[in-house]
């Protein structure tokens, strides 16, 4: 609890530098370039790391000359598409921006990696590159869900990286979860949920229950509150703050989340253009449904990260526009000044080594 | 597609009697009398059982005295309550209204059942005391879910009897989930999916690759058009009819849906109510509101349906007004004109004589 200090900060003396594809998203590398800008404009003491094909970023950079002392061009004559097969890109991605951009993060020239590109070959160049932390055996995808919290959001984990985790991976998913809670939302001590289909301890796979029990004896040195096992009308409320499970589950309920948001503002946009009385009643409270549509907007919680190896990769939505990629950029610029990774992998460390002197609590 | 004629449809001779388990939801018993007196107004040639407690019961019946020929009190000391495990249910439940409610359909005093009851008690003993049909492995509640097609609905199942599916089943929940959407929905030919975290077809488990290839061999017998993996995000969607997956996911997204739609429900309101402009659009618009909310509420869709046993049987909510019971029994109603017990019957022995002289399509 007090040795938050052991870890040393990054601090101002060196610049923080975040590594960005900018290739592979569906909306071409200038959306990215200019979500890069609008990071840059904000925080004037990061430094970028501009991955990409030289002759297509060098006219997009070329607009805002200012910032040529903070943004360097790395090229990469390659790009990693939709379609690519991760195990193809995992053997013959050298020369990828995708590449180029996790390995200046193996280099130790950048701390913090941003892609909008094809999230299975993303997973597969950074666990052959980055390799997992030591003690962790399956990595894990999290993501922000918006919920009735007063943070606004809470974390599900993994929404995708693996299709399977057994008790162990969901253990350690909680420890990386609520790890990830405390420094990218700000919470001291998350309360942390097994998803099951039911809240009775009886309830779902013998996994689950083995999962329920060891989630429950890593609770102090994980630093969370394990509150059991939580359903999926759960995930968006304030009962928890972070939702383990398998990433098949993790993914559908994240897509069916989305899908079911969309559904409503699609029946809410056509209701409000049904009548004339309609359309007047949303011109008087159109600036109340402007600041609904921005809380709503999944572009403002643009981006998942995967945890669980050495070094912290955030996935940018592939279709993101300026806007998202500025959240997922703002997302590794916060992750990068709180020292993330240090601290995740100090806190593994300390859950691994329990029973032969822990370590302090750190992340 | 010729033999429909071969079964024999309920005809007005003899009067289509519901089996309606009066006790064991949230409200008691006054809502689902309330239910079941809205759906006897509206189906002048229906009949109901009304099982449960004699001495509560009878005053409630005795307010509508022109509806006493058409509602037959069945008493029934006992009550299931949602505390009460499936198992010990199965065991001890004789004398409680909810296995008097499934004794009626096998005795044949009545076509389909209704209980607002708890779900897992209700699946036990629908088990024990109806069965399964030859050649159904593994029963599965199917549900309907609001979605961008014609008819307002898709079906998903299962969304909940049992936590596991096998390849076998899932091909089993295609051919009873798309008979229940042309009798229950009046579709054709419905398009069948099976849920998975993307629609590529390296995607996902094994156990999947396997049902991709039994779902597609059993189209024609099954009288659906298989369409491929579909994804989280296309469950409301119009790409797909019938989402099959197995009970632990759907029960998870069914869930998730249900939570996403709330939290959307719930932003919209503090947002309605947040300025004096906002209240004014909100009074304007306010009839438009309204069929939104009609579109979108939960009561008006209310019922899953328990496919697989020799026996209909409707799951209504257990927080459910007299709306949702009236919805849930109008359900009931709608299969038992339609005959779907017995077309269902019929497809899956179709299916499984295949190859030894199949018989016609009949569900």
């Amino acid at each position: 609890m007090d040795s938050e200090t052991t870890i040393a900060p990054v601090t101002a003396e060196k610049p923080i530098v975040i590594s960005v594809d900018c290739m592979g998203g569906d909306q071409g590398p200038s959306a990215v370039i200019a979500g890069l800008f609008i990071c840059a404009d904000a925080h004037s003491d990061i430094h970028f790391l501009a991955h990409g094909d030289e002759a297509q970023l060098r006219p997009l950079l070329a607009k805002r000359r200012d910032l040529i002392a903070r943004i360097t061009l790395v090229h990469a004559p390659r790009v990693v598409t939709m379609l690519d097969k991760p195990s193809q890109v995992m053997r013959h991605g050298e020369g990828t921006s995708m590449w180029s951009t996790i390995d200046s993060l193996k280099s130790g020239s950048a701390v913090v990696a941003v892609s909008c590109g094809n999230t299975g070959a993303l997973m597969a160049v950074s666990m052959i590159r980055l390799r997992k932390i030591p003690g962790v055996s399956r990595p894990a995808i999290a993501c922000f869900w918006p919920s009735q919290n007063p943070s606004g959001f809470n974390v599900m984990l993994d929404v995708g990286a693996d299709i399977k985790a057994d008790a162990k991976d969901l253990m350690q998913y909680a420890i990386m979860g609520s790890s990830y809670a405390r420094n990218a939302l700000g919470l001291t001590r998350p309360r942390v949920g097994i998803l099951n289909v039911g809240t009775e301890e009886h309830k779902g796979s013998a996994e689950l229950k083995l999962a329920q029990d060891l989630l429950q004896a890593n609770a102090t040195l994980g630093d969370y509150e394990y509150i059991g096992f939580v359903e999926g009308s759960d995930i968006p409320s304030d009962r928890v703050d972070v939702i383990v499970t398998d990433g098949f589950t993790g993914n559908i309920a994240l897509k069916t989340g989305e899908g079911t948001a969309r559904l409503v503002s699609d029946f809410l946009r056509s209701t409000l253009a049904s009548t004339i009385w309609a359309k007047l009643g949303y011109l008087l409270a159109r600036r109340a449904f402007g600041r609904l549509h921005k809380k709503m907007d999944p572009r403002s919680v643009n981006g998942g990260v995967f945890l669980g190896l050495n070094g912290t990769v955030v996935k940018s939505h592939g279709g993101a526009d300026e806007t998202g990629v500025a959240a997922a950029i703002g997302l590794a610029i916060r992750l990068a000044r709180a020292g993330f990774l240090e601290r995740l992998s100090a806190r593994i460390a300390s859950v691994n080594s329990a029973g032969h002197g822990a370590a302090g609590n750190t992340a």
